[in-house]
């Protein structure tokens, strides 16, 4: 059969989601989490955990809208809380892959979501993983950072990452949207992003860290 | 000035180093992790902290024996805990290298460390991320999957992770090994993983993921 010349692809077959983790560093930990996973809209996406993380399959919107929801709903409790997200695109599996090489799909933008009321320090990092000869990912990556700075987020670069400081649902949409405009020129694309809100301690005190 | 044929690099100038976070889930998280903090070797390892993560740099075996030791710390109380950990090799920055392309340099094995004596439960993600045209990373993989098969560890494929099971220091020995070996044959490798320790409720309950 003829193979039509583009192939739109599905969030599920093209991979497109994200593994995300939520630890409000609380005894209550237990309830806060199932609160903020009750009341949130799961917008159809695929959604399953185990004891490590919680596994998402969607749209790159939903996937944003639902982590601003989620990660948002548990932090404006104020108790310090940290979350981490894994986001991946275009190769289902860790070693293996069923989307071809040299295919790179992404919608052109995603929505800005409402503001969570709560600020976020994060570090960022955006991972290029299959280029076609042609691919011009560092392009793309500039775009991305470039994006995170006219957001206001920027505010630094440290080994291995990005600094984000922000609103929480903007960080989460520079993230996001970066980890998509990659995805533009780059088939598998993976960012993993670490999150802290409601921290006691101010940056650069030794203690704070290792939260 | 003629260049030696074989530069010999320092977990500095190579740009060896982790990023880590420890969240003890308990309202007396700050103690918990002061007092792990100040009871570990630090091994020499440059160390500093911010509100996110803490960076650490130095040889792979004083990484791995220092995760070790600070995440088993906190985990040996019997507290439900997560760490998160971010290995990088070959790029000191997050665009800019300063290492030449198509350096691969990494010891050649890495020394098992004493259990931790507590479980963990583990997602593991490895990128090779710049390759010289002769470099074989999906070998360099399967070799990092065989070694945490041979260990026992290795328990699953999951959607863009490797699960891992078992004592804290040979998931975390598995990891470091892994990094390590892709890391003869790639330049710039990163490795993310998420630990889970002491989680009170079993795998696939709705409510464990999202710790």
């Amino acid at each position: 059969m003829p193979t039509p010349p583009t192939t739109v692809f599905t969030a599920t077959s093209y991979g497109v989601g994200a593994r995300f983790s939520l630890h409000p560093m609380t005894d209550g930990f237990a309830d806060l989490i199932l609160t903020a996973l009750r009341e949130t809209d799961s917008r159809g996406l695929q959604i399953s955990t185990d004891e490590v993380s919680t596994f998402l399959r969607g749209p790159e919107d939903d996937l944003l809208a639902y982590l601003a929801d989620t990660i948002g709903a548990v932090a404006r409790t104020g108790v310090h809380t940290a979350a981490h997200v894994l986001f991946s695109r275009g190769c289902p599996g860790e070693v293996e892959c069923t989307v071809a090489d040299g295919t790179a799909q992404a919608p052109a933008a995603l929505t800005r979501p409402a503001p969570a009321h709560v600020q976020a320090a994060a570090h960022w990092a955006l991972y290029p993983l299959e280029d076609s000869p042609t691919a011009d990912h560092m392009a793309a990556i500039y775009a991305a950072i470039e994006h995170a700075r006219d957001l206001g987020v920027l505010t630094g670069s440290e080994h291995y990452v990005t600094r984000l400081d922000g609103d929480l649902a903007d960080v989460l949409y520079a993230v996001t949207d970066g980890w998509r405009e990659v995805g533009t020129q780059v088939r598998h694309v993976a960012s993993h992003l670490s999150l802290s809100l409601n921290s006691p301690t101010t940056t650069h005190s030794p203690a704070a860290g290792a939260r």
